[in-house]
């Protein structure tokens, strides 16, 4: 990875669409790289990405594209761009590759607004008894996770606090000047008991990119690459999209699932991992991502995160540039970038050479994770 | 390719779902290739297939999931969930991916029957002007093709043709039974003129599907395995989606992109091909293809399929079990199974002693393409 772009993070972003904000991140990745967009061959991207490929190729001047990949199940999509490209390259069928995801969401209604809930498919099984919107699918889930654990809402806490601290040292992050205390967590409103507005992603606007190409190529690039040691998907046999409440162990997701053949390829163990980006639609994911990813046994997830050791100086920094929860919300593309800064040294949480940084993707969702080295 | 799957075809297969035939068609391809389905850790198919993969997973019984990916473009996507399988086992990502298309529309309305006209993005610049379907861009590619090179009616009517009297002797195929004469031909109703009835595709139902795993795991599979000796996709730097009319040279379409990427893996060149399965939504597509893919200058794809020259028998045999026009549509996925038949010797059309077998996807769209061989 040698490349990393991005828009300018905001609530509102008045007068951008999302075609011109992933045109400008793809830009501004390949220009990070030095590598000029007409050697472009190769693209991945959400299947919810409503940017097409040809409107980004036309726009930025890419050459021709002999590699594009979607992804779906929303935020699961973010880490497997990235292998769907080390797989393009890594088998000659592409050169360079862009991976990216947009999204205007902070000034927009909610997708759901004013619109009668699906309750045909999967969803009659849930939506009719109150999970109408994917905070009330996890909030179902944490609740059957703090009675199986004894997990509480300070564990929460722990994540929120920790994105937040780390958003305040980036000036990029939407929250970068919003401080939050526990108290101002433990007394805000919920949104879908036991989760709180805290507990939640941000909704804003923005783009972020990469640019991928060969270990031979990156060797002529100005930064110091981001190698993909290992990447995989995740999905179990018995998904259901989000409302997994009908398998065996429904606290069991899809990371484990992309996990087994993460470490499986790497070199590295959990152990090893010295900076961890985890996807953070809803704090809860990280106690079950912690756990899925091997960083502590089954229902250890809350404790682990106690004392400050998700923070920059404890043993496993976890979302270092605010993520999704302070920094911006692009579906976990932005850990993506975030994950490489901490390679190149540049990150604002910066965790002292960090040669190890691990990215996930949306938990719940079928989802992907992706291993970052520095050599 | 070590197993592959189909439905019954027919114009309406009452009571089925696209949900049902694609399971049913995948348990078929697993079943050819003797591979149980908790092997299947990995599956590709096109953006516009309504098939969840986790409810593909779970009714027919899949492992975890490792890989799984979508291609846009409609038609377009067919060899590239090929070329994508091909990557993840390469790679270790996957090792049994299975590839599918469903597709329920033969008894249905048509997608923009009752709807206004999208008029909004690229569309604003055709729709109002009266190309309000597929049919109608493709018809003023053919008019421009026509103008520039001296094409007739009678060369599309090759095409048609050879596509019959394929279907004739494939008892699956929807125009089994239905032979046609140039006469009738020459005589249907005009769809948008310069096409005809018989210059479109079927509207059908039915599923396909093809198992993929290692070479060296296809040692243990029962049928003589189909390698894939290269595949490409390829979208060129000016596309707008089908309606490339604004483009330097609109009779220069994705199929350039993807060859050129083809050949440069392959072995062997157009030279060596002994059957070619041709995405054919529309019968000038053939032509188009022809050239390219390299088997016949520019221009020179009409004259090139006179005096039986893609009927079995003659110099290419194209479009060997009816495909799109005569067998079934399933935006091309039945052509892969096709091109897998020609590899084991079983086609109903079958070329003598095939080992090179091309299958190419929808031609006008973003597109790919696939190299089949014996050994």
């Amino acid at each position: 990875m040698v490349g990393i772009g991005q828009t300018r993070f905001a609530k509102v972003l008045e007068g951008r669409t999302e075609l011109d904000m992933a045109c400008e991140a793809v830009v501004n990745a390949l220009d990070d790289a030095g590598i000029d967009p007409s050697e472009v061959d190769g693209t991945s991207s959400y299947t919810l990405e409503t940017t097409e490929e040809f409107d980004l190729a036309r726009t930025v001047g890419f050459g021709d594209l002999t590699f594009f990949s979607r992804i779906g199940y929303g935020g699961g999509a973010g880490c497997a761009t990235i292998a769907h490209a080390a797989m393009a390259i890594a088998t000659g069928q592409a050169n360079v590759v862009v991976c990216w995801r947009s999204r205007k969401r902070g000034g927009g209604r909610r997708p759901w607004a004013g619109q009668r809930p699906i309750v045909s498919g999967h969803w009659q099984w849930s939506r009719p008894f109150g999970l109408a919107r994917p905070v009330d699918e996890i909030a179902m889930l944490t609740r059957r996770y703090m009675h199986e654990y004894g997990a509480t809402r300070d564990h929460l806490a722990n994540v929120a606090l920790a994105a937040r601290r780390h958003a305040n040292r980036n000036p990029h992050a939407v929250m970068a000047d919003r401080e939050m205390t526990r108290d101002q967590y433990m007394g805000a409103r919920w949104i879908s008991e036991p989760l709180c507005l805290f507990d939640s992603c941000l909704e804003t606007d923005g783009a972020a990119a990469v640019a991928v190409t060969s270990a031979e190529r990156a060797a002529d690039t100005p930064h110091r690459p981001a190698y993909i040691h290992a990447a995989a998907q995740g999905m179990h046999p018995q998904h259901q999209t989000m409302t997994n409440f009908f398998c065996d162990d429904p606290l069991r997701g899809p990371a484990w699932s992309a996990a087994s053949l993460l470490w499986r390829q790497a070199e590295v163990g959990p152990a090893d991992v010295d900076v961890a980006q985890l996807y953070d639609a809803f704090s809860p994911l990280i106690l079950l991502s912690l756990e899925g990813y091997g960083f502590c046994e089954r229902g250890e997830g809350g404790p682990f995160t106690d004392g400050g050791a998700i923070e920059v100086g404890g043993r496993l920094p976890v979302n270092t540039s605010g993520a999704g929860m302070s920094e911006v919300y692009l579906h976990g593309f932005n850990l993506i970038n975030e994950g490489v800064r901490q390679i190149r040294g540049t990150s604002t949480s910066q965790v002292e050479g960090a040669e190890v940084s691990l990215v996930t993707s949306g938990e719940g969702v079928p989802t992907s994770a992706a291993l970052f080295v520095g050599k």
